[in-house]
């Protein structure tokens, strides 16, 4: 079963880490959002691909569902003391990854084939590819302007009110190598309990995945971020209210419209089943919160029963 | 008194440490050899400049000499993991410093302000001018073949024999702003207890040095790095031979002919004073091994009092 999964960050990774315990690790391929890297310290910083990175070589700070478990921050101590800006968190050991992967894109390589060498050297054996090795930037718009995503998410901890969100370069970027096949030849693909707007948004911005969603014969199911009328976790509400979306699974049907064959919702949003099945999308009703790593591989289940 | 000091890395800070004791430390301008500079996983490495700066900061690793005192390694040990190149120790403060410089290089800032930004942050009331902001480079020819001078002192731990020594860029290398000001106005010039070949040579290399040295009407005093016939620390002497210079006083007077109105000398060679001051040069012999602090400041005092 050729898998391919498009995945955002913390969510996205405990569903995967579900998935390659029923699935053969080697044939799920996982296309990552890069809207939300950023430049900090003159490192380049690619949080989602290496959330998922961290989660599936056993090494994610569980409690937090980013970063490297036990990681000190000696670095950023040390940046700190220099006047420099320490909003976002690197560990000392994630340092080490991000400053590999800068002094591998100096040296000439695609964000694809770093990410690659990451993976391979933390012993991930599912391939991890970004969506495009050109540059895209989430933006997020609030009363007071255009914010980097991390600097919204992190620095200012969604706190503002969130007017717009646009994906800066999506347009001119190119689609990175094998995304394209992977979906066409794919029996499954994926679209992970990630924010439809900040995570799996600018996936489908990149231009040619979206053509590439509604020409695959493959099975398109979506689980859903949103439970309860609720983000499971992070910014997702405020993201959906911003994009005309209603915070509810029946918004994130209609963020993926067009696109689905399944959609898998908490039982808790159960009631919303029938409304949906309406519009023709098959939906799958379970228990969608992975609390432990049970739940993390029944959802997985679940998910790959829904396809025929 | 206006004082410059032309410096390697551990020999020259604890000279300069005792320096800043009995002199105005914003009167003592240090110009600091970059011929030993390095990229490291992408990082731009100047270990001389950072020597004097963490001495003259009271942040340095004493038992090494140089780095951060109680530094940690864990970038080091995540790096190695990854399968990159570990032989230069950084430890993870250090590492900071590094991250500030290259993005701030990057950034289009000349090594001289980026310099001047780390000491300044760093509480270091001396200035520190790099000998040049373009790129010199000391290598070092062996029977194997050519080596980065880090390649040879660290990796290789002076290990092959030395059959020559180049300053690579020197001579299309621009003096940096204010060292040949610096020394034109200077009461005192000091050549530091530095290897001559790879420490003050380079700085010796850059076009305009030498020529200020002869001009400058200040008193310019050497502080041999030798002592008994043997280098304190370091390649020196390996360094010494191949530059068909004598591994003695008389030889680090030679690699000085033309430039020096004194040159300290250690009690133990005390019977080579006489041959030197033939030649015109006033000697001052006394004890230059600097032991503890009390021996770095006497030093300083005495190459002070060497002024007429």
């Amino acid at each position: 079963l050729k898998i391919v999964a498009l995945a955002g960050g913390t969510g996205a990774a405990k569903f995967l880490r579900g998935l390659v315990a029923v699935a053969d690790p080697s044939d799920v391929t996982i296309v990552g959002n890069t809207g939300d890297d950023l430049e900090l310290w003159g490192l380049s910083i690619s949080p989602d691909l290496d959330t998922v990175m961290y989660t599936l070589a056993g090494r994610v700070d569980e409690a937090k569902g980013w970063g490297v478990a036990n990681d000190s921050f000696h670095v950023r101590a040390a940046m700190a003391r220099l006047g420099c800006d320490t909003f976002f968190a690197l560990g000392d050991e994630d340092i080490a990854t991000h400053l590999h992967r800068t002094e591998r894109l100096r040296a000439g390589l695609t964000l694809s084939q770093v990410t690659d060498e990451l993976r391979t050297k933390l012993g991930v054996r599912s391939p991890i590819l970004p969506m495009s090795d050109d540059r895209v930037r989430t933006r997020v718009k609030t009363p007071g302007g255009w914010l980097d995503f991390q600097e919204f998410f992190v620095r200012d901890r969604c706190g503002p009110d969130v007017v717009d969100v646009r994906y800066e370069g999506a347009e001119r970027s190119r689609v990175a190598p094998g995304v394209i096949e992977a979906i066409h030849t794919a029996d499954v693909v994926i679209l992970c309990p990630s924010n439809p707007v900040s995570s799996v948004g600018p996936i489908l911005a990149v231009p040619g995945v979206l053509g590439a969603l509604v020409e695959t014969t493959a099975h398109v199911v979506a689980v859903s971020p949103i439970v309860g009328g609720a983000a499971v976790s992070g910014p997702a509400a405020k993201m959906m209210r911003a994009k005309g979306l209603e915070v509810s699974v029946a918004g994130v049907a209609r963020a993926y419209e067009g696109l689905l064959d399944a959609l898998v919702v908490d039982t808790r949003d159960g009631a919303f089943a029938e409304d949906l099945r309406a519009t023709g999308t098959s939906v799958v009703v379970t228990d969608i919160v992975m609390a432990d790593r049970t739940r993390e591989i029944a959802l997985a289940q679940d998910v790959l029963k829904s396809a025929p």
